[in-house]
Parts: structure tokens; C-alpha cells; sequence
């Protein structure tokens, strides 16, 4: 399938106005194991016609052999090969903008001096007016320190940039948020939680991502400690949220009581200990768990886990998630009869789910199923929304809870686009910050611009 | 006409669900005299309604006259009065955005995870490449700590958001860069230092804005030490190109020799120095500076000025610029015949300009005329287009001579919105950076988006 091969191409070509140049085209690509995603058609004369195609290549080596294939087919000249993917990055992938047209001078003088004079000493004269009058409310920082970039380890927060525009982009595009990325040039948790405590002023809301466990348990509980506006580390807090919703819509689809389920947790890094933390606040009952690293064993104990080892959580357990990075880590005989398994890591799971269920599972996913975007857009815009001081999990559990309700029938978890299903996320979080009491008044809807 | 009355306000109301209580409200504010503009409708519930109205007054007291008449309306109930100004500051002048649609699963692995993990591998094997592709060379943090903004002195980096927004408003709106107002919680000079430089590798330039002297020069100073991106301490040095440009145009228009003539800078403040320092450099000759601070009037003397009086100044000067926020110091019987005067503080100037030129100065200006506005913005681009690893003398000054050369005949700057002297000063500063050899090559244009 397309999405497994990692490059791809946008091929712009010129066939001959020849009747089956391009079906012979196809059948050449296809024997060189090329994948054909969209064909597009820009120009047509009666001599020749200009085309567009998408291809996915396994590496570099591959993607020659197919240019070369295409290349050698009668009638077909290959005018450019480009790369969307870094086309789309080119410049950056966000920008700051005017919310307002600067066009006249009048203009100019309501936004900047002198009418701006007036706003400044409103909210020197009331603090909490700057909710209102500037966008800090509607701003939240992207923290990087670049030492656990997708499954790139530690690449540095600069080339952990174009994650962290993605992450920007979605903020925006699904609900309406600013997301400024914060490239952190130090590893020291001290020295990050510092820096970052002293430009907080900026923002109304913290988003820790791709900063490398235990790191990271460390800096997320100091800067909540230190700041009264919320803080999440996205890959723990985030992907337990998904994945909780997965869990839950598994369990209808198979008829398994998760309340009484006996979990296991392969992986307690940031995302399986949150994941873990999670469940047992959702159910009450302990989460067996396993890990390389003592610290990470006595954290889930902390939390009222349970350690355990992978052969045993495979034989016990009814429902086994993984996110421990390493592709077929769980063999299919593993596997007992009935089990539900989210094998998480990317891009290549513990165990493929196909194989899964074939040995006898009941419900297998991987983590592209398991969309991440589902979670952060939501619960930050909700929890800024009530204007709550932090994020609980009970909040947390709210925006699971919405994911798994809003998943059409046949799916495990919703369309990460439909902006109703993140709108109705912010509301369900907004509702449960100000229930318990953690909202600081004045609940501000998102109204769009 | 409501557009002659002089106040416009938006009222926030919440009315009874009963039919004729919209009609019977507007009716009684006919009679008031009231002009209602457009009706929005918020929300809606089975009891009741929320609207703004827009209303116009006359002045202060026909409003309050016009609320009474509302509040005394059965079943209306004013939740909230807004005006112009502050409406357009609602939520931020400022957003960051997407450029480009995520409309798609496929766009959507394109900017995002699978896609995204490429262009991380690329800068994470050429760090260069994060220049391309990413936003961080179109991006500049606008830092303050919010010690001196505007004329309002230490209110508070929060209550100087406002004026960070407009920056930012202004530099994408004239040159398209991306501005990321950074708040800083702090007043000690090292610490904020320390949290720029952690943070530095977010951005490519820092413009350092509102800070108070003397603490603005250790930092400005610091920063450029630590840092190879351009830093630039806007109240300082945007203001002596501006300030440069049109004393520049002053000499022209009344045939004075700017380096034959002596020069007088009473205040020496952040803007007062640097006008001072870039005069020296540009005309070689040290210019005659009055401040009450004993180390202000000792940097003057380590940048080559002369230490003098108010009255020493005013005898013996061609030249005066004035920036002591001291409205009225000034007396038209200490002018000079033939001088040529700049009282640039604002919103009161230290001598009218009329006044100043019915004593006898050639030409008068004050600081509204010399809108900062056209410094800072062409400054950074034409940096950051070249890549320099600072902002040089030569650089402002370059920046200086286009903006005097590219203002209209009977004017004293040029219009501060015409994007095409933006677009000049941003040419010439990275041509000059590039003929100092401070520029890292690869000269980037901005084409627009």
C-alpha cells in the first residue's frame, strides 16, 4: 500500500496523443513496484497531453528505477520531477498575521499610536482584561527541546521544526488557535522549565512536544507547579486521550466490558504511562505494566500500577497496548484468543494487526489508526475557552470519552479533520474544567473571526 | 449623520424573550437621540437574547444619556459597553496561520506525520536547510519586558502586548515577516538575556522593544554578543533612521550642510544616544549631548559626543533634536535663528513646531511627524533577506539615506504604509550587508506568499 513506502514524487510528463501511452505507462510502473496515488490532467493538444502524476517509491534507489522505467516508455517524456512534500515546507509552513487591515492612516492610528495607548492602560489598570484585548488567550506555545522527535530521537529542536509548524497549522486550521513554536536551545529540565516560566506571559496555554522521557514527566509537573495556565505534554497526555477513545470504541465492538478488563501496558514511556495513568482513572482497577527502565516501573507503581513481564501481560491480559518502539516486538503466538491489542508504534507496530487477528485476537490496530491530531486541538481550545488554570484528567477523560461517542459506526476513532468532532471536544473540556471548579470564570466560546 | 457623532460604542445586552422588546428599546433610544448602527445576534435562549448593538453619541454625557434610556427598557439588561478602539483589539491583532489548506487526509500526511519526518531528517543532516525549510528565517521575536512603552513608562510587558501586536501587525502587513511578540517576566538584564538566547534558535532576528534605558544597551549588547542573528533594539536605533532621514530631508529643504553643521541631542535615552551615535558616524564630527543622567552623558562621551547645557546647546547648535519626553522645555526665546529643530517627544513635543519657527528656526518638526513606523520593518527584512549575522551602523544608515531619498518633495518622511519604501530600505540594507561581508550568501528575496 502507497502510505507504507516512505518518498514521494509528483512526476510532471508529456505523452504522445497516443491511444494506450498511458495505460502501457501504468503497466510499466506497476511491474517496477511503483504505487500510483493522484493522476492529474494540466494541458491538452491534439499532439500531446501534460500530466501530473503521484508516485510513492520505497527509497531513492527504488524511485530511479521507476523514473527510469517511465522514462524508457514509448512516447513519454518526463518534463519535471518534483517534491511537494518539501514544496509545502518551503518558507515555513505558518506565519503571523494581521487580524485587521493596516490600510490607511487612520487605521494605523486605532491599532498602534496613539489609540493603542488607550487598551495598554485598560489592562495595566485591570490585568485580567488582556484575556480580551490582546490574543494571549487564544495563543499556545509549542515547546521543543528536540530530544524526541517522532521516531527521529534526537535531532535538535531546529530540525524538529517542521513538526512543530505541523502542530501550528492544525491548531489553526481545526480551532482556531495560535500555535507559536518555542525551539529551546538547552537540555537541562531546570534550565527549560526557567525559560520557559519567564516568557509565559505570552501565551495562554503550553504544549510540551517530542521532549524525551523521563525529561519530560519532570518538566510538564514543574511548569504546572510554577504557571496557572495549562500545560500538556502532547505525546503523553494527547495520545492517551486517543487511544483511551480507540479503547473504548474496541470494547463496544467486541462487546468487552472495559471496566472489568484486565489491562496491560507494554512500554511505560511518555505516551504508555499516560496511557496507563489513564485507564486506571477511568476504571479503577490497577494497569499491569512492563519496561526496560526501572524508573519507569516504579513511576506506574506510583500510580497504582502493577509490574509485570511481556509474556505474562500476553498470557493475562485482555486487553494489551503497546508503544514501546520496536516493530514485532510481540510475536503472533503470543496472542491469546480474544484479545484486544493497539499495537501503537510508528511507524511500524508491535504487531501488524492483520497478523493479530489472525492469531486469534479479537481487535487489532496500529497507530496510524490511533490519529493523534484527535486529541491536543480540542482540549486546549477548551481549556483555554473556560479559562482553566490547568488541565485535569478528568478532562482528559471528558475528551476520550467525546472522541469514542462522536466515531461513526465501522471506525475506530472519528475523522481527525471534522472540526465538529474538536468543537464538541473543547466543549465537553470546557464543561469539566468549569464543574470542577477550576475555571476561572468567563467562559469565552470560539466564534470563528 | 451617525458617522459625525464623535463616540462610538457597542453594547453588549441581554434582552427578555418577549416579542416588541427589541422594537420598544430602539424606539426609546430614537427619542434619545441615539444612531444604531449594525445588530448582531450571540446567543439565543428559550428565556432570553444576546446582542451587541452599535451606537453612536455625541460626546460622553448624550451616551450616558443613551444607556439610561436602555437600562430603563422593561427586560433589557446591559451586560457590557465596548468602543471602536478596543474592538479591534478583541482577541489580538495578530493570529498565526496556516498557509496552506489541511483539508485532506493526503494534505494532511504531506505537512504532518508521515511527510513531515523527511524534511526533519534534511535539516537534521544540513542544519542550513531549516533556512528553507522552515519559517524561523521569516520570523522575529518581539521582546519586551514591558519597562517603557510608549509614554506610559513601566506598565508590565502583559499591559505592552497591545504594542507588540501592533509591531507584529505592521510587519507582516508591510513586509511580510512573521512577528512573535515574546513577554518577558523578568526586569533583570542577565536573566532576560539568558531566556532570548534559550530561545533564540525559534527565530531569525530579535527585536528588542520598549525596554528601559539605561538596562536596554547592556542587554541589546549582550544579545549581539551571544547571538548570530540580527538584533536590534527598535526604540533605539529604528528611531535614529527615522529621525536621520528626516533631518536628512530638514537640511535639504532649507540648505543647510548636515556635515558642516553642529549638532545638539538634549536626552540622551535610548532614542537620544542612538540618534547621537549614528549622526557621529555618518557625519564625523561629535555632536554636543545634555541629559541628568551622569552615565548617559558618559556613554555619550564613549561614543565621541561632547557633554554641554540645555542653554549651551540651544545658543550654539544648527542642529536640535529633542527627546526628553518633557513637553514644553523649549522656550521659543532659547531658539536660534536658522535652527533647525526635531522635538520628537510625543504626544507633546519639547517646543510646537510653530512656535519654534515663529521665534526664527528654519525648520520645525515634532514627533508625529516622524513616524518610527518606517524604520524597523525594511531593516529586519533586508537583514534577514541576507542573511547577516548583525545589523550594522552601515546598515541604518543605508536604511537612512533611502528613506530620505524616497520621500516626496514638501514632505518630511514618506508615507509610512507605501510598501514600496519598505521594500527599498529592505533592498539597500541587504545590499550593504552583503558589501560588509557580514552576509552567510544565499540572498532571499521575499516574493510574497
Amino acid at each position: 500500500m502507497a502510505w507504507e513506502q516512505k518518498l514521494m514524487r509528483t512526476v510532471r510528463l508529456r505523452n504522445d496523443q497516443v491511444p494506450g501511452t498511458l495505460a502501457s505507462l501504468l503497466a510499466a510502473m506497476a511491474e517496477s513496484g511503483a504505487s500510483v496515488g493522484g493522476i492529474k490532467l494540466l494541458t491538452e493538444t491534439p499532439s500531446s497531453v501534460v500530466r501530473d502524476i503521484s508516485i510513492y517509491a520505497e527509497d531513492g534507489a527504488h524511485l530511479e528505477r521507476i523514473l527510469s522505467v517511465m522514462r524508457a516508455n514509448p512516447g513519454t517524456n518526463i518534463i519535471a520531477v518534483r517534491d511537494e512534500v518539501l514544496e509545502l515546507h518551503r518558507h515555513g509552513k505558518i506565519a503571523m498575521r494581521s487580524r485587521a487591515p493596516v490600510d490607511s492612516l487612520g487605521a494605523l492610528r486605532k491599532v498602534y499610536t496613539p489609540g493603542v495607548a488607550e487598551v495598554c492602560r485598560k489592562i495595566a489598570d485591570d490585568p485580567t482584561q488582556a484575556r480580551l484585548y490582546t490574543g494571549i488567550s487564544q495563543t499556545v506555545a509549542i515547546v521543543t527541546d528536540g530530544t524526541a522527535v517522532l521516531g527521529l530521537g534526537d535531532i535538535g529542536p531546529v530540525a524538529g521544526m517542521p513538526v512543530m509548524e505541523g502542530k501550528a497549522m492544525l491548531l489553526d486550521s481545526l480551532v482556531g488557535l495560535s500555535g507559536i513554536p518555542v525551539l529551546v536551545n538547552t537540555k537541562d529540565p531546570d534550565e527549560i522549565v526557567d525559560t520557559i516560566v519567564n516568557i509565559a506571559p505570552s501565551f495562554g496555554a503550553i504544549q510540551l512536544e517530542d521532549v524525551s522521557a523521563p525529561r519530560c514527566f519532570q518538566i510538564e509537573e514543574q511548569l504546572m507547579h510554577r504557571l496557572d495556565i495549562p500545560v500538556m505534554h502532547d505525546d503523553q497526555h494527547g495520545t492517551a486521550v486517543v487511544s483511551t477513545a480507540a479503547l473504548r470504541v474496541a470494547c463496544n465492538a467486541t462487546g468487552m466490558d472495559l471496566d472489568r478488563a484486565r489491562v496491560g501496558q507494554v512500554g511505560l514511556g511518555a505516551a504508555g504511562l499516560a496511557i496507563a495513568k489513564m485507564l486506571m482513572r477511568l476504571t479503577a482497577n490497577p494497569v499491569y505494566g512492563v519496561d526496560l527502565s526501572e524508573e519507569l516501573l516504579q513511576r506506574l507503581e506510583q500510580e497504582g500500577g502493577v509490574r509485570s513481564s511481556l509474556e505474562a501481560i500476553m498470557a493475562d491480559s485482555d486487553i494489551v497496548i503497546a508503544t514501546t518502539g520496536v516493530a514485532g516486538l510481540i510475536k503472533p503466538g503470543m496472542v491469546r484468543q480474544g484479545q484486544i491489542i493497539l499495537a501503537l508504534s510508528n511507524p511500524n507496530p508491535e504487531i501488524e494487526p492483520e497478523a493479530a487477528e489472525a492469531a486469534g485476537a479479537a481487535f487489532a490496530a496500529d497507530g496510524k489508526s490511533v490519529n493523534n491530531v484527535l486529541g491536543f486541538p480540542g482540549i486546549f481550545r477548551g481549556a483555554m475557552e473556560a479559562n482553566a488554570s490547568r488541565i485535569t484528567q478528568e478532562m482528559l477523560l471528558a475528551a476520550a470519552e467525546t472522541i469514542a461517542e462522536l466515531t461513526p459506526a465501522g471506525e475506530l476513532v472519528p475523522n481527525p479533520l471534522d472540526k465538529a468532532v474538536h468543537r464538541a471536544v473543547a466543549r465537553a473540556v470546557a464543561q469539566k474544567a468549569i464543574e470542577q471548579g477550576i475555571s476561572r470564570g468567563e467562559y469565552m466560546p470560539y466564534l470563528g473571526d
